[in-house]
């Protein structure tokens, strides 16, 4: 029996792939390549001392996936694949509703014709949309996502949660990712953004290692300590810990769990530039710039269901974060790809 | 020029044809029948004096998309297809989710594929979800859909919605459909639901020609004048004279808009038994049962804006919605397809 991960050889997936090799697990990832490197893989396997099966192709091609079920014997299918990037998901939201949501329903289809009905969802916490007192528990009410990637990602919810309702063979479980950072400690696998990064951290460590000039901060006078963002940023092994962790509660439950990886403690973004400053011994100059449309203040975990169902919380703290990044940033400069 | 009907043969599609072609466009149906007929097409092509264009074929084939699409000039496209039964919806979540949603994005990118970006989309009252005050009306925000069939048509207006945002070559009418009843009116098209009816006038017109022996209410313990649920029943043949109007407005108007197709008056389930028997002539026994879940006690329009910014509103009464109803029925006791 193998875990199928789709999306392995991306960011968190590579991690995820390291983790279950590590515990013992045989994995096949699926992986269309889009925004992700065969050297990712590459590099697992060195640490790992095992190559996981690659098969290159696409959660959306039913054929693909149907051959994959008929060579392998999955148990459980750990569901990374999907585009991620915010600011193209507005300007390319068919892109964005096909890959996410008719790609996982083509998933699950294929799926329940394997009969294999044990899935881990990316989620995240944008589904929770915006207005609530934090720290944000899993019994708040989804709201309404400022985003089509948040929206994708909240679809993708529902339909898995009346699927589960429909058929009870079903285990899910949707876990609501706060803000994955950092890197293996080897450094040898991280964070591989196409083009300017989307998220704080990977921006700052490419400011950090000279490959951009100046960090643009998007609002000074939120109504936080320093004025800007607060938000819940968790190691990305953590997070794959996390993953293991739910997969092995759904062996034994059934229907949708929902669960928050975080780890209850939000950090400003000044904050992060002084502590990615300390870890790289760097500097890290930044610009102030105006607030950015769908930006809330501040945004943290409640992490204790986790806790309490999963028997998991995050053990990392910000340090090894941001010294895991920097590792994976300074013998890695240009990524996977050195120019 | 043509348009493009999607679902063209089904109940609404069929009378959405017929009405296009008498009006003078050319018409071409896009249908799977996997609910529909072929004589329906036969009959419009009959009253019309006109055939339309048929392709059998699925919304969610894309290939089967792009020949359509490169053998005729569409204007504009009225998006019938789709699955519409609540009850199957919970059961069949993935099939709901793949048809309705995953079908409307494939049908989106052939047509930006083809430049085409005029779309009428059938969508429902039900997206309004629950405790909104009577009546409804298109400012009130969207709620959650108790099914997945509802599920679907809102996750549709999301897609459409962020759709336009990002390419101002679309315009888009979402149309809230109320309770579409009736047929046309020479009785030789209407509505031929497979097995059992969802929906509440088909079962009275089963019941009184006979092939069905008595008509189960849900509750009779609403907070409504008789205590059986009150809805906002609509003619067909003004449903889909709202379409043209929508149709005709979006040559001249971007973005999306939204309308409620409805009559703006409710009447209970008791109301249209009694009335039914004056239109038919027939007894239509029934018996009270348990409320369903998912009911809510009263659903009517606020049909002001389209009356404003489409010039429609609803012309035809209740009479005429049976009688005509009945008419179909009577004429065509097992539908198209005769026992």
């Amino acid at each position: 029996m193998a875990i199928l991960v789709t999306g392995g050889a991306g960011y968190i997936g590579s991690h995820m792939v390291l983790t279950l090799l590590e515990a013992g697990h045989d994995v096949v990832v699926l992986d269309n390549l889009a925004n992700a490197s065969r050297e990712s893989l590459s590099r697992v396997a060195e640490l790992a001392g095992k190559t996981p099966a690659f098969v290159e192709g696409d959660i959306r091609d039913r054929e693909c996936l149907d051959r994959l079920f008929a060579e392998h014997t999955i148990s459980d299918v750990l569901h990374f694949a999907g585009l991620k990037a915010v600011g193209e998901s507005v300007a390319q939201p068919l892109r964005y509703y096909e890959n996410n949501v008719a790609g996982t329903l083509t998933l699950c289809q294929a799926m329940a014709a394997a009969g294999v009905f044990r899935l881990v969802f990316s989620s995240s916490a944008t589904v929770y949309g915006d207005g609530h007192p934090m720290p944000i528990h899993e019994g708040l009410p989804t709201g309404t996502p400022t985003n089509p990637y948040g929206t994708s990602k909240l679809m993708v919810e529902n339909v898995l949660r009346d699927l589960a309702r429909a058929d009870e063979r079903w285990s899910v479980a949707l876990l609501r990712y706060f803000n994955p950072v950092g890197a293996h400690e080897s450094g040898r696998i991280g964070e591989d953004p196409n083009g300017k990064p989307n998220n704080l951290v990977p921006f700052i460590a490419q400011v950090a290692v000279g490959r951009r000039e100046a960090l643009s901060v998007f609002g000074d006078d939120y109504p936080t300590p320093d004025g800007t963002g607060v938000r819940d940023y968790i190691h990305v092994m953590d997070l794959v810990e996390g993953h293991l962790a739910a997969m092995r509660v759904l062996a034994s439950r059934r229907g949708v769990g929902i669960w928050n990886l975080g780890t209850g403690r939000g950090y400003s973004v000044l904050e992060m530039v002084r502590a990615f400053e300390q870890a790289s011994g760097r500097p890290v100059p930044y610009r102030i710039e105006p607030r950015r449309e769908g930006d809330i203040a501040e945004c943290w975990a409640d992490p204790a269901l986790a806790r309490k169902e999963l028997g998991w919380q995050a053990a990392r703290g910000l340090d090894a974060m941001l010294a895991d990044t920097w590792r994976w940033q300074r013998t890695n400069p240009q990524g996977y790809e050195p120019s």
